[in-house]
C-alpha cells in the first residue's frame, strides 16, 4: 500500500538504484511520500534545488523530467513544477454494520473513562479522543475577546443568565443556523454546558427510564453512557459507512421496538465519519415525525466539512418541532469553554426547566466571548482554516494507515469530522491492540466502546485532529506492526 | 415598631414640634433612623455640624445634649459623640414548622421559573433571589487572575479536564475544608457546574425515581425542583427557625417513611437562615449513618457566617463516607463562573461517572481563576469583607421590616447567609403580596415556593444580599403598606 508509479513500482524503490539525477529525484519523491511536499504544492525551483542538493542545474532538470515522466510532478507554464494529485488507491471500506432487531440494556465497559483519562497523558501520541488539537484553537483571539467582554460588562460577566441563556450568543447561533438550512429565532435556542448536557436534557425531556432509544451502530460511546446513566435501553440501527443509518432497517425496527426517541449524528458521525445526504435526511425526518418520535440530532461535527459548503441539518426539514438540534463549540473553538446549545423545537419548555434544575446556567464569560467572536467574523475565518487542515490531516492519516497496516485492513472515507474508523483483519482483537498501543505510548479508541453489546471487536477509531507530524506517522507505523504481528499470529 | 426614646415617643415625632436646637437634633436623629449614621459610628463634630446646618455652636451643643439625654447618642472622652447601640426590640420569631408524616410527590409551582426570571428585571428592587449583590464580587481581581491564567497556560485553559476536574482547585478546596472541620484530600473532591449540578449528581447516585428524599421544611425551592425533575418524592422534616431540623421528628419519619437519602442545608439554610449546632450535626450524622442513609449536605452558605469562626459541616463528623458535601463559589465569588464541587465520600466512583456523562467537564478557566484566587489569599480577605457587610445588611433589613410591617409579623434571626424568612400576620396571602409587590417594582419570594405542598401561604423570603440603600428601605416600607392593607382587609 504505497504510492505507485505508472509501472507499478513504488517511486522510492524504482529510483533508488539509479545514478545521481535519480538520487535527486528519489529525495524529492521521498519528500512527497512523507508528506513534506503535498499534492498541488510547488516543488522547489530547479535553481533552488541545485543549491540545496549541491548538484548542477542540469542534474536537477534531468531529475525533474524523470519525476514528470513518472507522473509524480507536473510542469505548469511560467510557474514551475508542482506535486501531482496522487493516484492513490485506498484500502476498501467497511461494510454496512449489522445489529440485532431487539432493544438491549446498555452496560458500557468501565474502560471508557479509563480510555478517556489515559488519553490525556501528555506523554502519549494522542490518536484516541476526538478532540481538536489545542494548537488549532484561536487562543489569542478568544482570550482577547473574553478579557474585553469582562472589562466592558463586568457585572454581566459575573452574574448568570437563567435559561434560555446568553442572548447575544443565541442571536449569533440563530444567524449561523441559516447555513445549515435552518430558520431559528434566538428564543428557539437554549444554551448548555456543551453538547453533553444538551443531549442529557433532550433525553430526559422525551423519555423515561426503561424507554428504548434508537441509535446508530456504531455510535459515539458518550451517547451510550448517557443513555445508560438515565436507565434507558437502546435499539441499534445498522449504518452504511458513507451515508449513515439505513432507513429501511430503521423502519423495520420502528415497527417492532417501541422506539421512544432517536439520537443520531447525521453529519460526520463519530466514529464512522458518515454524512447522510440531505434528501435522505428529509425522508428520515418525515418517517419519525409521522410516528411522533423525537429526533435528537447531534451536529457537533457539521461545521467540520471538507466540502465547499456544510451539509444541512435534519432540523432544516423539521415541520412540526420533533427535531431537537444539539451543537457545541467544543470541536471548533474551545473544549475548555464548555459552551453548547440546543434548539429543542416543541420541547422548549421542558428543556428550559431541565436546564435550570440541572446546572442553573451556563458559565457567562465563555458564552459572551463566543458570541463576540462569532459576531466579529472570527469564527468563519477560523472554520475555513481548520477545515483545510483537517482535510489534509485526514488524507495523510489515511495514506499512512494504508502504508503501514497489513492487507485486510479497511478504512472509512470521511468527508468531514475528525476520525477514521478502521476495520482490522478478522481475528485481530482491538482491546489487545489498545493495550499494546498504550504500552507503546499511543492512545487509540477500541471498537467495543462504540456498541451497547461490545461488538466491533476488530475495529479501532483513530483521531486525525492533530497536525500531521513524523511522530504521528511513526505511531501509525508502530500500530501497523502491532496489528500485523497479531494477524500473523492469528491467521 | 420604630426606634423609641426613653419616654416611649419615637425620636422623630417627639422632636418635630420643638425649637431650633430640637430641629437640629431631629435631623441627626433621622440620619440615624434611616441608617446613614449607624450604631457605634461617630456623629459629625459640633463645629462641623454647625457649619453643615448653618446654626451656632451653642445650638448644636444643645441639640447633642438633648440627643444624649434621650439615649440616642453618647459622648466619649477626647473623641466626640457616637451613635448609641440601639435598644431595638425585634418582632418574635416564627415557630417550629409542622409537616405531614408521609412522603409526597413533588409538583412545584410553575411560578418558580417565573419568579426567578422576573427577579432579573433590572428595574426591580431585588429582594427575591438569594444572589449576592454584583457590586460585592471581587470582579477586578478575578478578571486579572483569569487573564493571567489564560496567558500563562493557554492550552490548559482551552482544553478540559475530565472528572474529578481541575487539580489546582481541588487542592485549594481541600485546604480550606479544614476550617469547616473536614480532612479532605484533593482526590476526595469532584468539581461541578455549581452546587446545582453537585446535588443532581448526588441524588442520581444514591436514589431512583420514586424513592423518598428527606428534606427540610421549608426548603430551598431549587432542591424541590431537582427532586421533582428526577421523579423522586419527598418527606418534609419540621424545623426550628434557629437550629434547623428537629432530630426527633426526623427519627420518627425514618421509622415510617423509607427515606432513601436526605438533602439538608445545615449552615444558614435557605430560607430560614438556621444553623444547626455542631454537636447536633454529629448526632444527625450518626443517626443517618447507622441506617446507611446518605446525607447530601448543601453548604453553600457556610462561609457566610456572621460569627468569628465559620460553623463546621456535618461532613466533619462523617466516619464512613455517608455524607456527600456540596458547595460552590456562587454565593461568595462569582455566580457567573458556575463553579462548585462535591466531596462524595463513598460514592465517588458513581459521582465521577455521572459528572462525566452529565456535562463532561466544568469550564476550565473559571476553575483556574478561582484556584489561583484562593491560593493568593484573596478569598479570605473577600470573605471577611462580605461577612461584615451581610451582617450589617441583615441588621438593617430586620430593623426596617420591624418598623414598616404591621403587628403580628414574625422574622427569623439568621446568624449567616443572606435571607430573612418573614411570617406575615395570619390570613395574609404571600402570592397576593408577591403580585402587588411586583406591580410596585419589588421582587420577593413567596412562601409557597418552599414546600412540596405549597404551604407557608403567609410567609415571604427577603434577600438582604444587596448593599443597604434608601431604595431598599422605601421598598420595605411599600411592602409593609401592602401587607398592612391586606391585614386590615382580612382581619
Amino acid at each position: 500500500m504505497m504510492i505507485q508509479d505508472l509501472n507499478g513500482h513504488t517511486s522510492a524503490q524504482a529510483l533508488a538504484e539509479e545514478s545521481l539525477y535519480k538520487q535527486v529525484a528519489l529525495r524529492i519523491a521521498e519528500l512527497i511520500e512523507h508528506g513534506t511536499l503535498r499534492p498541488g504544492e510547488r516543488v522547489p525551483s530547479v535553481r533552488k534545488c541545485s543549491e540545496q542538493q549541491n548538484v548542477s542545474i542540469a542534474t536537477v532538470t534531468q531529475a525533474y523530467r524523470l519525476l514528470e515522466d513518472r507522473g509524480v510532478i507536473e510542469a505548469r507554464p511560467q510557474s514551475g513544477y508542482y506535486v501531482r494529485p496522487r493516484r492513490w488507491t485506498p484500502p476498501p471500506e467497511p461494510e454496512m454494520s449489522r445489529t440485532a432487531l431487539r432493544p438491549v440494556n446498555v452496560r458500557v465497559s468501565d474502560l471508557i473513562l479509563e480510555v478517556v483519562k489515559a488519553g490525556r497523558n501528555p506523554g502519549l501520541v494522542k490518536l484516541g479522543a476526538t478532540l481538536p488539537s489545542p494548537e488549532l484553537f484561536p487562543i489569542k483571539e478568544l482570550n482577547r475577546t473574553m478579557a474585553a467582554a469582562s472589562r466592558r460588562t463586568p457585572i454581566a460577566a459575573h452574574s448568570y443568565e437563567v435559561p434560555p441563556g446568553n442572548r447575544a450568543l443565541r442571536v449569533q447561533v440563530a444567524r449561523r443556523a441559516m447555513e445549515a438550512g435552518c430558520t431559528l429565532a434566538p428564543d428557539d435556542i437554549v444554551t448548555t454546558v456543551g453538547v453533553t448536557e444538551a443531549m442529557n436534557l433532550c433525553l430526559r425531556a422525551v423519555a423515561k427510564p426503561g424507554d428504548v432509544i434508537g441509535i446508530e451502530s456504531p455510535t459515539f460511546f458518550n451517547i451510550l453512557q448517557i443513555i445508560e446513566s438515565l436507565g434507558m435501553r437502546v435499539c441499534e440501527i445498522p449504518t452504511y459507512p458513507r451515508e449513515g443509518i439505513c432507513l429501511d432497517e430503521l423502519e423495520q425496527r420502528l415497527r417492532c421496538c417501541r422506539i421512544k426517541a432517536c439520537v443520531f449524528t447525521l453529519n460526520y458521525s463519530n466514529p464512522l465519519g458518515s454524512c447522510m445526504p440531505d434528501e435522505k435526511k428529509k425522508k428520515l425526518v418525515e418517517i419519525l415525525a409521522k410516528r411522533k418520535i423525537p429526533l435528537i440530532e447531534d451536529d457537533i461535527y457539521g461545521n467540520l466539512t471538507f466540502a465547499a459548503r456544510r451539509p444541512k441539518v435534519a432540523k432544516a426539514f423539521d415541520q412540526d418541532g420533533w427535531v431537537m438540534l444539539c451543537d457545541s463549540f467544543t470541536k471548533t473553538l474551545s473544549p475548555g469553554y464548555r459552551v453548547g446549545w440546543v434548539a429543542p423545537g416543541r420541547f422548549k419548555e421542558q428543556i428550559q426547566f431541565l436546564k435550570y434544575v440541572n446546572t442553573s446556567a451556563t458559565a457567562s464569560l465563555p458564552q459572551m466571548a463566543i458570541a463576540e467572536f462569532l459576531q466579529n467574523g472570527g469564527f468563519d475565518h477560523h472554520l475555513r482554516k481548520i477545515r483545510r487542515l483537517y482535510a489534509s490531516q485526514m488524507q495523510r492519516m489515511s495514506e499512512s494507515i494504508s502504508r503501514h497496516f497489513p492487507e485486510g485492513t479497511r478504512i472509512t472515507r470521511p468527508t468531514g469530522g475528525m476520525c477514521l474508523w478502521v476495520e482490522l483483519p478478522p481475528g485481530v482483537n482491538a482491546l489487545t491492540v489498545y493495550n499494546q498501543a498504550m504500552a507503546a505510548g499511543i492512545s487509540i479508541a477500541p471498537g467495543p466502546l462504540f456498541s451497547a453489546k461490545q461488538k466491533f471487536e476488530n475495529f479501532i477509531r483513530i483521531n486525525y485532529g492533530n497536525p500531521w507530524s513524523g511522530a504521528i506517522d511513526d505511531a501509525i507505523q508502530r500500530l501497523g506492526e502491532i496489528v500485523r504481528a497479531m494477524t500473523n499470529g492469528n491467521l
